[in-house]
């Protein structure tokens, strides 16, 4: 923070007391009524803010998207349905979607995507949350490999891509059902492993419920854990270690 | 049933109204009063009766004890404090104790042992519920074969041992933390898994719920869940296993 | 394993490097993108492939049966609701269903039933997973039994059947409400005893975690558990206890 | 309630405001500071109270035991623990102590014992519970049969002694572990049968949350279930039934 | 049991082996395939078989109803959908249902209602299980008292009907939300009170286990409880009890 | 209570025996049969009765809504559809609805709103919960601030709002997800914080237990909780709170 | 906030840039290393610092009880063990200690107790949680009055102390078991109320969850909640509400 | 892998068939009967193993201690009892035992710390846990900066460090009752954050449950969790995280 400096120039009459009051009162953010835009996140975190779709109404998920769009060139929606994506296209044709993830996005075309994350499934139903983990680290400027449908009831088949899962920066483990891939992982790489539970399954699996704290009592070293089904979380931070992994 | 000879030979006269009700109102059990002791088991399971001994009473331990070797020639006690084998040794000096497990017993010396089951665990703290599970199925006449501490973190370490897991009737996957033992068998053998989950593990493992979870919603076929702990259920029931395998 | 004749063949110069390493990189499954089907099943375990069909795509349902039915000459699948059984009918006309249980299939005709599986329910709502656990069975060979609506509310109706769940390599119990089935069968019975909660009952049922929880209890022995409604599973390992049970 | 009685003595002076304002305000308990005595719940209830010892100070204990024992001429206590026995011992050399239950009584030695209850315990575990239900119905006045260790998993034991059981106002099913016995019970017998889990049992038994889904799923008519261990609220209700039964 | 006699028939030469053995193997239930019927019911507990109608496809539903409407006379469903009873209607115009409760019954006319339950509620979205506990009470011959929606927020409801739930021989409490109206009757009345728990409310009660957990926790004397929404349960223990009272 | 007053006016013939009865059996409560209408409650508690309209049939909804409106010349109704706004609008053209909150009402115009409520959100997802608050309090006669979209991830927002928070005699803090706002606000106020759990979030929020249990283990001083969704509690007690904060 | 103040100061001179960066960097607690005292609580919250003595060790304790003795000239501890308090009032003679509660502390003897907080029990083994919520709220100034032992199963005794529990301007109601004090006594006051789960109980009680859930679940308004066993947080908030309630 | 290199150098004679074999048989772990210890783990990793000492017996602590010393010339352990440290002292007297996380180590002196991680507690109950993760990641060859007791309840000790936690490659947020600090730090940094619930608090926070909850709900972008009380796991992949970031 910048605080002496400020003072310095309003005792020095560079700037005046309203000046330096609005800074020390400044909203990093956009005030909607209904809600607070957060502008200044790009400068904060390095990413752009993305827009959680699901159970937005129409009129908000128009309005935030254009702001969003207009401020960074660019801007991207996760769980968006079928008929929200239809609603944004028609003012913005450009627009792309991806049935599978539900995720609405408007990329710059010119980005570089760096290092790598590699984005394992156990089962061919995690998919739809790999996709959001995916996707999100791609539009946050990663490479990203997708390694899928490798469960550990078929051990030959994680094996067989075991160099495509090593070389990463950081592995996204994305697994329903009993949840052991993350652990499988933990053990044969030397990177951090996001392991996301999902809520493929049924019975005592509890809606993800029972891979989530599979997850959490990983006998594996290396392993940490978001929500049930969070692919953008997975895929944020995945997309921070990443980020310091290329960074010097 | 032989009902109906039964009465064909009361009909005929062959035997008395009395012996033919004693055949209807029969008690396959001994009565000793705060018990009854199951003395039929052995005929309708082919398996002697065990004692669960943790929180019986001196007195009481000693009489079930007692008449168990009588009616066997053997016994033996699962859960067993020191204090209640050295209660027991006063009495029967050739008794043999297993501090990990805590087992008791006196065991025929010529028991045959058949078939094959391989007993398996993550970890080395879950050794003593594996103990009761590989001594159980012992003392009900199988071979067994151990392989400890393979865990899922260390994949090589059970790779290293496949074959000796393979070539079993049954596997018994004995595993805490977050379970994931009884998954990775079931992906690599043919034969049936029955899963142990273990109260070894901390915070949200609560005391074995998550690696029980872990294992009933496993993807792997072939795949079967006893309670926490119950090294002595599981080696009963795969003991069952070996034997049809054996059987013919 | 035959590493040591892979590697004295190639010493040998009867195979070349990429031969070896070939066998040591060997992929046992089909590649379809977003699946990895595992056409070498059927040689690992005896068992070939099923297919849970909720929640697949049209396109994917179609492709892998078809593969699957390429394979083995005969395909099953779980699962399937009645739009995906119609689906399946307009490209192989040959196709069965059973709405109960939802089991799609073309099976060989001349395929041989051995040994002896009894499937028990409680009620008459556990019959679509009992169906499934039957039927699974059946697909993998067994010669199976049913013994429907048999509960301990009534426990005359389960004595009168006594003989045809005593004659049987492992019996399957399917229950759901407060899931006692299984203990009550495992105490007349010396076979293993393969207990499947269903979700059948309301309130504090909680979708059967509450039958799970008494499957997992109980105090009988010889009684292991799988999944809530997983009738599939407990047919696939009672299908493997009964082969073993017939194999020599 | 008498109100308009009260009124009109009031109205023809034949008791004052004061005496009717007592009437309208009376306290039926004694007040100790620390507690109210409920002095007026024989007269209510038809049972006296009964003193649950676990946690009360010493004073508190020999202060509430006296006043009880003044007011009813006897006096009994559940779940004291063997020093509360000794202290109040010294005081009531006349006390008895059952160390199974934990109960102390004085109690009158020409009570009439109506009725029939059966209290069933699964094992030999669940005795203390059960000897609490068995004892508390007694001090109220009914008379108790036992019929312990007839779980589930060996049915023959029950069945044996069905004639006792059907013969009851009231059942009473005591079991822990899967709790299986309260279902089993309900379906024999055409009277009430309370059924009481126990915390006997490990592992996903949950100290006995287990037995009370079961027992609350029970898909046997005529069961209600109270608190874990309540035996002394088991043996009230009974009592209470038993009671009824009796009553013309 | 009548056993002796049957067997000293046989002695004597008053009945045949086959008609002994028809008494040990008699199956008193009715076969129908998917179900077992259980037409003994009546004799065995008093109370005729009552249908629960959810989940039963057409076919199924319009044949149990027959049988045992033939059997009874009488018939009486629970839970039935609107579109079952019109099913219902078409074959026996004489059916009565009732929109709130679910209930569908055609009954005999003359019935005697003998003794007192009172069904109380908590509120007024209790009353559809209410009416099911009361109605089946009914239907097994009691005569039932309704104070609805006397719940512990307004006690001055509850106090001015105190009369009507005193002198019951046996109270019904049917309460969601946070469930204390069992413990509050439990204190003012001297005679069972069965629990109900129901799954009105939102947010932390879980659909019902709030308030299960509530009356199991009771500190009121003289409660049990069956399952959440077990209108069903609740109505037909306390027949029998109400049974009991009146027996003599 | 007066009932010395009454008890000696009866004495001094100034009212009658039937009079003074009806004192004490008066019932502050309106009996529709199906429900007891409440219409004492302004009296008791200062504030009129509101409709909880979820679940209520037509014309209930209708008969309940015009007593309470006739009784106190407004009235108010919480969580009712959109169906249940145009089925009493046809009737009271007056009516408004908010179909954010779902609050429906007909309010006095020349209400005066006293103090100062602050409701606060952590995201846009939770305003429906915070108006169903904000709207109650108002209703009650409370001056409300809204302070929406103020969550812990962007502390800037809530500190720019701090004047707003502070200045109140108690905040209500709205938040699902892992509805950390109520300690964040419990730190930064000298008053009463009730904090409102929402079901908003996915996978381990379990539908708002997760929130629930953050705000009942906050470690800041002054807050408590209200059930998940439930704006209407928070806002009834905060307006109490506010009331006494006026009071003076 | 004084910022503008802050900043035309600093213009004019009046203050140094060092003396407003201090302003705007201040620390407002004492840093000891191990712990961050909040010396400025008691001027932003106008109550001061309470100690939670449970697991601090001796020479932590020590300190931290001598500084805010020093700051404040009197000092409070909760949950201290008997050792805590011998250890304290070696150093500090004139220390109280209260068993129940467990609370220590050197008290102002001027202090004034304004207003009226009724503290009310269920039963007797409540009164320690409710001695830490009475004993907080008078060392922040509130006086209380105490009304123990009034739990529901004997309704007449809380409605002997009615007025005692209506004049309070927030009431206090702390129960374990079932835990319906809350809706009890949210039913019969107009003021709010703050209930306490606490732990005691047994069985389905879950150590408090069960009363907390009552609680959080009441139908009667008014109600908030607070952590079981959470005397200390109760006695502060409504310590906090008596003081708006006097406050003018 | 360099299987083609191996197959290559055999294919030429250069290795024998025996060495071949050894290079796909190899065991990178030593057989101790009881456990497999996993010398090859800092090849892996980069780490080398560490000791969870809690529940080892005597010898093989002893065992397993003086292997890993020998094989990396340091060792540490995590979890020792004060037993276990003076057990090992006796034969390294250059041990070092931290009481308040229970780590013993023997640490190389010339061990170099790079890049940054910041290690925040919200309470000083916290520190056990804060200091396993820190002395972790320095054994790991990490600074570590800690930042303690800044919990939510008092914002301005948090914001007074923001420079040292903002500075670090990735911070570990410690916390337990409510848990909410992870999601604050979230808030306010650009870098992964690994937050670690702890068992810290009572009542509904049930071990750590609650805290486990509010973590993995956060609404705070870049938090990933760990096991409760996992400060180990949380130090080892921090450490990588760390490691990363100033890999280039």
């Amino acid at each position: 923070m910048d605080t002496r400096e400020v003072l310095t120039q309003l005792k020095n009459g560079e700037i005046t007391v309203e000046e330096a009051e609005l800074y020390f009162r400044r909203q990093p953010f956009e005030e909607l009524g209904y809600a607070k835009l957060d502008t200044h996140r790009k400068l904060r975190s390095g990413f752009p803010e993305v827009i959680f779709c699901m159970g937005k109404v129409d009129k908000h998920l128009l309005e935030i998207f254009g702001r969003l769009y207009e401020a960074e060139g660019e801007v991207m929606g996760t769980r968006a349905a079928k008929e929200q994506y239809e609603l944004l296209k028609e003012q913005y044709p450009e627009i792309s979607y991806d049935e599978v993830s539900g995720i609405v996005k408007i990329e710059k075309t010119d980005k570089k995507h760096i290092g790598c994350i590699t984005v394992c499934t156990a089962g061919t139903a995690d998919i739809a949350v790999a996709e959001e983990a995916a996707q999100t680290a791609e539009y946050f400027g990663a490479h990203v490999e997708r390694v899928y449908d490798v469960g550990v009831s078929g051990l030959h088949r994680l094996l067989s891509r075991l160099e495509t899962i090593q070389k990463a920066n950081c592995v996204i483990a994305v697994a329903g059902m009993e949840g052991a891939l993350g652990s499988i992982i933990g053990g044969v790489v030397d990177k951090p492993v996001i392991a996301v539970p999902t809520s493929v399954g049924y019975g005592a699996n509890m809606k993800g419920i029972s891979a989530l704290l599979t997850m959490i009592n990983s006998c594996a070293n290396g392993v940490a854990v978001v929500n049930i089904d969070n692919g953008y979380g997975a895929g944020y931070i995945a997309a921070q270690i990443n980020r310091l992994g290329e960074a010097r």
